[in-house]
């Protein structure tokens, strides 16, 4: 990753501690991936939403992820980013039941394609976590 | 609006209760903006989102609304449905500054443009609840 | 209106017929809209939506026009758009029930504020055609 | 699948005959996919979108689908829901070339990208009938 | 405007610079907009697309308002955005031509509706220049 | 492909150059895809984005690109074509680099799982050209 400057770096490093607390490596995953193509999104990424949004105070790190989990739901158009949500929020304390909730309540603001086709990533992600003994 | 099926009584009754705890109002004129032009239509939204939908358990009614404010304001297309549902929210026990931190958590998700549009009716929101002394 | 090339006269002559008999005008004032700041995207909206597309068989001119509404409805940023063109369904033989229909259909695909969305555009136009003894 | 309550065993029963009728067991599918991980979502899906909405009058069964086919298009995030839709299209009467119709009038509407994703999608479906020998 | 941590002051001083070289002031107007209700979420807008984004090489700030110019039209339900990037657009050295070809670009990709859309928020942007003799 | 009627032949002809110049067989490969199931689909393909809008004067063609691989990023739905342009954007002048910012400049205006879906995309068709020699 392209050396963050000076002033950025305590973002960087408070990001970067953030997100390792969320989603314990999924995200790192994403970062690698970033690194030869883009090394300065992922630099973003770790500055921005997880070194100044996710260390905001005012919503708990839980409904954080809800609201994100809702919003990529909603957006229709980010599979994979709902699946690594999906971990994080199951991560940092949400239950399985709540995240069907979320997509029961997204039928009716979103129409039922949007939810039918998150419920199809939920159940890869509820999968994959029973095969590692998961919440 | 038209008289619901026998079977549908409950849930429309149930559900005709859920939406005046939550809205104080509001939902209720757009029922009945509805009442000479889609009376099935406001029938169906009293049923289904409220009757079945904002009465399940697994989520608290502050829960619901932080969630479908969100999709509200991903979707980006829907500014007059925001405004009832920010009031709701308020309603049931959302504070301000939880919208807000909704609104600033959507900037990353999708994008500053979605984040712009949705504390303009924040504001308007905001300014009408403070002429009628609402939190 | 920039003068088509001598090849597409044709397709612009029928074009223009077309978006006449099923728009009485109002197409009409969105190409006058257009004249001074792009006079070639009016072209092009004669040649190739009318010209080419609206004048093909396989679909009737009412179930062409039925499926542009449902489009518009869904997309949900399109409300001009969707107002010209439930002037244009009624014009040519949709009835107020059948788009209706269509709007509540829409309820369960693109969810519940893009209906109620496209029902307050509906009101609209129903009550200019009220004003105007039209169907 | 959850009990339905009592009050919407009709709209259950009549709802599963309904997408029995359309479907031919590919909504089947669906609903048993969610058994597991979201019963309620099953019924909802079963009593609202076909129990209440599919059952209505004032569209034709050939008109519904061609304006849900329609509407999936121009969303253009659900393409597991559009081959879904697609087949019951087919089924109830619309026909390949109408279905044509359809996605050359949404390269005006939703742009030409969208057009060419459904056509993938549409190339699909004909070739499973094809194999099937449906129309 | 909340003020920012010492180690983004650098950034929030670049980006404000960078802000009123591209606006003339429009942008300023909807920081101040901001002010009592987001002041971090201003902060933030001055900070990351601003002070990180618009300061990058790689493309010159011509081509970085046309894209983002583009952007606004095909998401189709930004249309305040719109009018201020329009504005810096021209700003910064785009001509009115290059704006109508962008939107009839978009025709094709996004859909005539959203094409029509953009060409009315650019009518409103053009005459607005013309009365400050503008170019 | 259907024959393109004799006043569109010079629009087809000039069309199909046009797009052979640009992306050098990609788009070939999607006509030929159309040819069975959607003749006339193509047809309009080569005639109006190729024919009449990407041989305009007033972009540059490697703008043109660069504002239409910025729409697909943005509208998010677009994957399939996103990638076809993206090597068309190379083609024709683009540079790896200005692919990246457009995206960085992206995750601004449509937000960050957007910038990252169009990654993933990227790199793709970075492998595909390093492994064919290609810029």
């Amino acid at each position: 990753m392209s050396a963050p400057s000076a002033e950025s770096n305590e973002r960087f490093e408070k990001g970067l501690e953030r997100l390792r607390e969320i989603d314990r490596g999924a995200g790192q995953r994403v970062l690698d991936g970033l690194k030869d193509i883009a090394p300065d999104l992922a630099r973003y990424i770790i500055e921005f939403p997880f070194g100044d949004v996710y260390r905001r105070p005012g919503l708990t790190l839980k409904e954080r992820m809800m609201v994100t989990v809702t919003a990529l739901i909603a957006l229709g158009n980010a599979q994979p980013q709902l699946k690594v949500h999906l971990h994080s929020a199951l991560n940092v304390g949400c239950t399985r039941q709540e995240i069907i909730e979320i997509v029961i309540q997204m039928a009716v603001y979103a129409g039922f394609p949007a939810a039918l086709n998150a419920i199809a990533v939920a159940k890869d992600v509820f999968a994959e976590r029973d095969a590692e003994g998961l919440s």
